[in-house]
């Protein structure tokens, strides 16, 4: 399938989606009313179009999930990649990985939403969640050796860090746009900050 | 209604439920299911009594939810309210307060996670999510105290650090159990580590 160019005008009811474009909206609509609750029918009013338009670009509600959660679990895959291949220090790949991990959920916010929000038991649920835990059990390799490095404090549990590290960043697309944050830049500050030292100010 | 004490063998499948034993039960389902996806029948099934004998203790599942985010919330405003009258410095009462939220995070753990998922628009959730809001204003403030009294970095955003430490710690829902870690007091110290002063070991 070609992607074609759609325009705003053309997203609002009228049946001119590419993939990526039906995918948006749908993503949308899961996050609203939670993936399960949300039907075709749902997605085809949402959209403009028949459901069997809807069914003209993927074969199933599933793939549509499939489709949103390899978006959010490739980026940060490729992210994990790239801070592993990361010249410097091994607390410099935790910081690098830090950073761009705050800058992925922002660009590619209502898929990392949806994945965030997944609890369910369909095999694709599943295998997104699994995908999802291994990519922690690589960022909190990073963690852990940077602390046999000696560059994490000593007295800190590894997996403790890393899950409290992500439970900080996760948690931006719960307040991010509701409070209208307007920089990304000050934000990632904000993150790195407290992650590395804390909000404590030093004399 | 007098509270009755019940036993683990009468809690499973057994009549014997005083209303927090019910309530400890149907929000486990809420969790299991997401709280609109969870009727009245998948609850009677799992407390093993009919339909009506839940209707004895509650009027609606929307009274349910209303007992449940009254105990999650009512605690964290009670948390908020000994914060804001202990002794000592602006950062101290942010110090404890960050610590007593560990303990009542796993100590409520299912009804404070019952909170944090709703994103639904019934009167009960809307009405829930406004006093979330509202308890978050009130710790922003302790920060913004704190960092006024130069015990927080300056650079810092006393909006986003109020929300990266409570991501932080709201996340402990997600991944405390999973992984077993036994010791809460050990939690307590990762988590006020790393707000306080960061990950990064110092010299």
């Amino acid at each position: 399938m070609t992607p074609q160019k759609t325009t705003t005008s053309q997203r609002r009811g009228r049946p001119g989606y590419d993939r990526e474009a039906l995918l948006e909206v749908c993503v949308a609509e899961f996050i609203k009313h939670g993936y399960h609750a949300t039907s075709i029918g749902i997605l085809a009013e949402a959209l403009g179009v028949s459901k069997s338009a809807i069914y003209h670009h993927v074969d199933s509600k599933e793939q549509l999930l499939e489709m949103a959660v390899e978006r959010a679990l490739g980026a940060l895959e490729g992210t994990i990649t790239e801070a592993e291949a990361q010249a410097g220090t091994s607390l410099d790949r935790v910081e690098w990985l830090l950073e761009h991990s705050v800058h992925l959920l922002v660009t590619e916010r209502p898929y990392v939403t949806l994945l965030l929000r997944l609890r369910g038991n369909t095999e694709v649920e599943l295998a997104a969640m699994a995908r999802r835990r291994a990519a922690t059990k690589r960022i909190e390799a990073l963690v852990r050796t940077a602390q046999q490095d000696g560059l994490i404090r000593p007295d800190l549990g590894a997996k403790a860090t890393t899950r409290l590290m992500l439970g900080m960043v996760n948690s931006i697309v719960d307040w991010y746009q509701l409070d209208g944050t307007a920089d990304v830049d000050e934000l990632v500050h904000n993150v790195r900050t407290i992650a590395m030292d804390g909000f404590r100010a030093r004399p």
